[in-house]
């Protein structure tokens, strides 16, 4: 994943490597024209976020903005476990390699790591995770994080969530889930957002809005109140809470109103189904994987992903095997997906 | 400070009550048109932030952006110490006081108070807490930390900092510079804001932008390199890194540009100096000291203070002593500052 | 506090200057001739030690034995805070000032100190550092932390400690005793140890055996069962948990044997008594205060400070005003205590 | 490893289930014949170990004497790495999966494992684990921690420590080394402790004193010096600075005397082996691996796993696969494993 900046303006590296949506862009113009309204939290865009996020995921939710993603990661599953306790993730999970070890700096618990076919967790592979329960010797599970979409871009169907929350519930567990990318999750299992809340079971989730075309907003929601989880402080000590906190609220207003959220995202998993069929469709490319949300993982010869990056900037996934990774987003557009697609058919022909 | 939400629109409760400089939206805009990007600050906006910055801070600055003053706090002062070391600071400084405890939780380490007159330490004062040296039983007194201008509206000149620098590097201490309002510090002494990094010898600064007219921006700047700081990889680890990058960067470009940082600085400043010397002539109001930035801290008897908050929100500062603060911002007008001082004068006039 | 290891083989430096009380010696032996027993406290003298921990503090206790006091505060607080919690104790408190800052690494928690003449706290002194609550800025403050006796060698009636206890609770926070000497306070008053548990609120003890003639034994002891308090991971994760725990568990097994603990205890309190009447009775030496335990605390001039601490090790507590201070322990014999009383007499005539 | 008390007296559980070696016992005895010493190490005993683990491990080692091996393993640790710098080790190593998280807590960093057949690292398994190196969204490896000998009864050889060393060094890495069962290692290959430390480029070791007959006496060692580890305020941050010092420094200066160290671990091993011959030739019974230290690891069946554990305490190693771990002693004798072999053998007649 060694990447030079990109000279280019279109790519397929990251979806945060796109801007923001232009309506997210007003709804925070418009929330300067507020005057001046109380710091941290108090005013009416964060308000209206809180209330509209509520809508999706039901009543006695309750949400904190917050920077970026592992803040929102970190903040969360700090209400839900004490150091000694531990988190069992995927291999590759998002706080398990992309997070500089915030989790085990900032929680000062281990992360358990489990092998997961499709970077998704069960509740089999879970059961082998949780071991010496009881003995001081060893960290106590206490709870499970899932990312959705994935990683590898897969997603967890509905019930595959739920499945997961009854075991842990049953276990003495709980379920925290890193929703960085959960509008493409939605979007592509046609289902609301506040599915993947308690509605399920999840008892913590890191919502994600960057990706899905913000500036840069996040949130942590819960379904318990204040004072039994401590997150208003533990946004605070954690460096998470946004003094002009409209600018951060007024993003979410634009992604929740006409449901901007599910545009994007859909518009975003289009295009990578698009990307995935068309590559798969050349001779000598092959998927890692069919396609599900906004993620394209493939297997291309060592010198097309070298030749490809140069005009398109794009991850290695994994060396060893040849897998890359392209992400679409919310302003991919069909050319950008054919343009790239010719350019792949080139490098093939030339050297696949 | 238990200040309910203000419906109005015009207060002196804070400078991060305002929105942002139009500029700084602008600024943002433009980035927004930028394409795809590199995630996490390969990006040019954020080269152009580093170039400027280094412009004023000089050769060999190493900026990196965050989201937050206590974000920023606590990433630099972590280049600067480990947990078995401590941080003398001012009595009510903010890492003190109003990070609710992050400085502890994330650095591991004391924080060593002073009570300081005026809230500014002078090697005097630091001295008679760097204790113990040695002693392993007591934490080590590594690291200085001013604030410029401070929490209570005062400011260090050039040679008070320069003078803390020198001693603390005698005794090898370092020295950490919280500039939330370093712009109105350094507007208040006709000087650059670059002139309080390494050209005094200060070895870390938090550069606040927020307070200046951003939406959000902060920034630690350091003189050594980021191989010996590691501030790379301690910023990803404390959760300040953002993705989006360009649009943090593209705030830090405006306010750098055509010297916003000094427009907004000093017309915040004159509004305050407007504000005291106005409140200063009425009678029974009492200035707790002279304006020196832009916060004003009047005495005014409890009845007042109540009824003036109901129309123009601001906190009480000490209760005991009725000390109160007013902050004046970039957006501050003289019809404000007029329009409170006729309010306040007939309410002394009735209830003072 | 700065002394250079001492030739001499009689002090009044501090009572962990002396070796261990020969019955605590034995006990270690007997119990070397158990064989192979469970590790970690899953062995018959654990067991007893906790029976008689139990017989003192009453049915519901909890003991969990630790290495030394540091360790013991830490995994004692760590039971009842979370990091955005405070813990409140009096100014100069070991846990503030004698710990290199291991409550604020280890509970991520802020101590919030209180100038206490005396060393002591009350709910009035109490009540003026909890500030802030609800506020998400500021810590929370959540336990009191006192300890008894105190470092400046005054003791904490029984009234007094539980009028802090219900102090606290009626204020939604929980009381710590650091009873490193215990014993001490407990003879002095008359009472037995068992006293300052939960019969008078206090929420959690940290036990100290070493200064009581132990070679190295604390313990922690709730009144909340291991489910709801942890203390049992929170023990091993702050590597307090010994493996062969039954050599700590006899020592405590020997204390509480025939009241060792108050022979010890109440001889140590005499023999300060007897020097502080003695020094009291000395021409120009007076006492900082009455003796209460086993620390005398006098003022002398500095020259015979330096004088007598060639022949006879002690600390100079407060360098400013010439306070000193002399610790009796269980082996400090009265011929101990009139040889340094008829030095001291010497030296004042000399140099006083 | 789910282990009720042990009723009787013999068992092959762990190397921690014995006591003390008399000799340990008579000079902690002696230890207290000397009056009032200084605490917190300045003692003369304390100065004897340390001279005497110089001895060893030659010119410039600092011995920091401490409570217990997972506190000798994050102190020294500690002086070693930055939060966001990562240890490497084996899977199943002490520090990932017997400490409760105490690395990761008190570190904040961490932990990367490696599957390593027979618990032993090599530089390629080492470097396939560090990755990601100049990148600050991952870990940054900077400690590679083996344990010496290992905890499935493994023992590097001196070219294989030195080897990891150097490559460690050659890539910017440092080596830690837990030497829990230092002594066994050691007296296996018939070598002097002293080989692994900086000999062999061994950069910190946790000594281990407990397991080879002390009552709880562990070390660490480093060749720095103390200004540039701060390893004497890690120790007493970390709550591993002990009061009565000399207590802890009598055992190792008994263990290091007249070679009682080689004379305990020695003996050990040879019961050890004396275990795994005789279980070897038992029909039915196989071992794991062949036996090089104190540790027997054999597969039987689980029926006689479980009836021989009524008379002879021990653990499970491996539920799936039916491995059993006995740990031989010091004090194990001739007739402790001949009365073993012949239950053993009785149950797999019966039984296997």
């Amino acid at each position: 994943m060694d990447l030079p900046p990109a000279p280019g303006r279109r790519t397929f590296a990251s979806d945060n490597w796109s801007g923001a949506h232009p309506e997210v862009l007003e709804a925070v113009s418009r929330a300067n024209d507020g005057g001046h309204v109380p710091a941290y939290g108090a005013d009416p865009w964060t308000a209206e976020a809180q209330r509209l996020l509520a809508e999706h995921f039901g009543e006695g939710t309750r949400a904190y903005l917050a920077f970026n993603g592992t803040g929102a990661n970190v903040v969360g599953l700090q209400s839900l476990l004490r150091p000694f306790e531990a988190v069992v993730c995927a291999e590759g999970a998002h706080i398990d390699v992309d997070e500089c070890g915030a989790p085990e700096r900032f929680l000062g618990s281990k992360l358990v790591t489990v092998a997961a076919p499709g970077g998704k967790l069960t509740p089999e592979l879970v059961a082998g995770a949780v071991t010496g329960i009881g003995d001081e010797h060893h960290v106590q599970a206490k709870v499970v994080s899932i990312t959705q979409s994935t990683e590898v871009g897969t997603v967890y169907s509905v019930d595959e969530v739920a499945a997961l929350a009854e075991w842990a519930h049953a276990h003495g567990l709980l379920l925290h889930l890193d929703g960085a990318r959960i509008a493409n999750a939605a979007a592509a299992l046609g289902v609301d957002i506040g599915v993947f809340g308690q509605a399920v079971g999840v008892d913590v989730v890191s919502f994600g809005g960057t990706k899905n075309g913000a500036l840069g907003a996040e949130a942590v929601l819960t379904f318990r109140d204040d004072d039994s989880t401590g997150l208003r402080f533990i946004r605070k000590q954690s460096m998470q809470l946004s003094s002009k906190m409209r600018f951060v609220a007024a993003q979410f207003v634009a992604l929740l109103t006409d449901d901007l959220w599910l545009r994007n995202a859909r518009h975003a998993n289009t295009m990578a189904l698009r990307l995935g069929l068309g590559a798969g469709r050349i001779h000598g490319v092959e998927l890692a994987r069919p396609v599900q949300a906004n993620g394209v993982f493939a297997v291309l010869p060592a010198a097309v992903t070298t030749a490809l990056q140069a005009d398109w900037p794009f991850y290695v996934w994994e060396e060893a095997t040849g897998v890359v990774r392209w992400m679409a987003s919310f302003d991919t557009t069909e050319s950008d997906v054919d343009a790239f697609l010719g350019r792949l058919t080139e490098l093939m022909a030339e050297l696949g």
